[in-house]
């Protein structure tokens, strides 16, 4: 599991810093989550392939998430794309696009499916074999809704040694892989622990940006292995954070320890403050396992 | 009259350069002519006060001229402003800025006033004691307007010596500026001539792009100082500019030269080309006063 921050700051632009967009790469898929301005450059930038993307996640419609998303758009039919691509999103994301292609009497050449998302409730928004994604609704000042990415339990490994010891048939290796203990013809039953070893563990990553402090969220990614959660701001300016709904470093850790992740990733970053070192102390001070994300910075989990 | 590019290349987004926009002082006014993605990062780099921008020229509603737009209004917002914002753009930037808007539940706390263009005849849109713009209608695969600036001419100045010499008294020194002659009590007329010198020649500017080769455009833009005229390709790719009303480096002189005008800026280029010094080599074959524009390059005129 690989997550590359292309921007990782809140609103106000800087010449370095950028606004909302991240790389997921999970289940050999590339999850694009968010999409402020200037992610097609931050894209090209961190050398991400523009052809991998098939499933783009958008949290809100504040420009500082999604005022990227019709450029990538455009480019992907500059570059001849002709795959699907999938947008997840709150309603009004499909009339904001469709209206700025027809204003510029331009089109797609790939098809373009809209997943509209209306739900208060948290729900499962694309699954595969290997891979699901479902809704974490946050509390912002418009819907917002963070995502859970999970991945799914792998087959149990094959203990080749074992299945030559016991000359087991090729025939139930599927079933062994599965989890099923095997009868062998004079009648003895071999649990399945002894025929497989346990897969890696599936990893798990939540994205919770933008909000307020929502203990609510914390069911919904109790355990997870990484948890991105905004800290837009430190507790010195929690008044600011009440009135935005937006959270504190400190509320970040606690939601954290909360949910027991197995570590926090920090973002959403206000750029009034001198150094990002200062999120990290004050979450610290709560939870342990903290990490600062920076734009262009990469996490192999 | 200074020119600072933002951003001077066609679509297709690369790490180092940046789609149309541009910052024209003139007469004490900031105009922003275009507003490409990212327009806001490279006022910032270019360091242009965000609080001096008053009206913003949309040339058309392709994404690599005005999807920047959105997030420079949210910013201005954010920066406190308070100032009228003037945009003129092709019918629908209302509504899709407007939409845009909405969908954040966002709001601007400074009056947004949108100035919609429909017209294919060119026409005054702006104009105050100083200064005038009007449309340079361009023939685009979309509804595209150029925009000519243009000094009014100043008043002329008073020749001192000259008017204490006559002993002329102050209260005739304003008719003097507007050109008038001056009757003296003896009976004498001294001509304005000799009592005044003539004002700095106003300066005049033309924006044109993005455009195919539109020889109709030679009567309005005829003698303009400065002309930026797009230069997607260059002639050996003519059948792509054909096909996608641009224009060649070839053509952008052909204009310049019918034109007659003072200086010809080429921008808007296809990043299929190795130099851009080959687009300067192309022009300067047809017309000799050639400057080749480039994002973060300032002239003076």
């Amino acid at each position: 599991m690989k997550l590359t921050i292309l921007g990782c700051y809140a609103a106000t632009p800087r010449t370095l810093t950028s606004p909302t967009s991240q790389v997921l790469e999970i289940c050999n898929h590339m999850f694009l989550i968010d999409c402020g301005e200037g992610t097609q450059v931050q894209l090209r930038k961190n050398k991400v392939k523009f052809s991998r993307i098939n499933h783009i996640f958008i949290s809100h419609l504040h420009g500082d998430h999604f005022f990227g998303l019709p450029g990538l758009i455009s480019t992907f039919r500059l570059l001849g794309r002709k795959k699907e691509l999938h947008i997840y999103g709150p309603k009004g994301i499909k009339e904001a696009i469709s209206l700025l292609l027809k204003l510029g009497d331009s089109w797609t050449n790939y098809p373009l499916k809209f997943h509209e998302l209306t739900s208060p409730e948290p729900q499962s928004i694309f699954e595969d074999e290997k891979v699901s994604v479902s809704t974490v609704p946050l509390d912002h000042r418009i819907y917002t809704n963070g995502f859970f990415f999970k991945e799914k339990p792998a087959e149990r490994k094959l203990n080749v040694e074992a299945v030559a010891k016991y000359k087991i048939n090729k025939a139930y290796f599927q079933n062994i892989k599965k989890g099923k203990d095997v009868q062998l013809e004079d009648g003895r039953t071999i649990p399945n622990t002894e025929l497989s070893f346990d897969p890696p563990k599936p990893k798990s990553y939540a994205f919770c940006s933008d909000t307020g402090y929502y203990p609510e969220i914390v069911p919904l990614i109790k355990h997870v292995d990484v948890l991105y959660h905004e800290s837009t701001f430190l507790d010195s300016d929690s008044k600011l954070s009440i009135k935005t709904k937006h959270a504190t470093a400190k509320e970040a850790a606690k939601i954290a320890k909360l949910a027991a992740v197995g570590r926090l990733v920090l973002g959403h970053y206000s750029t009034r403050y001198k150094s990002i070192d200062l999120f990290r102390e004050e979450a610290e001070a709560i939870f342990k396992n903290v990490e600062l994300a920076d734009d262009g910075k990469v996490f192999e989990f």
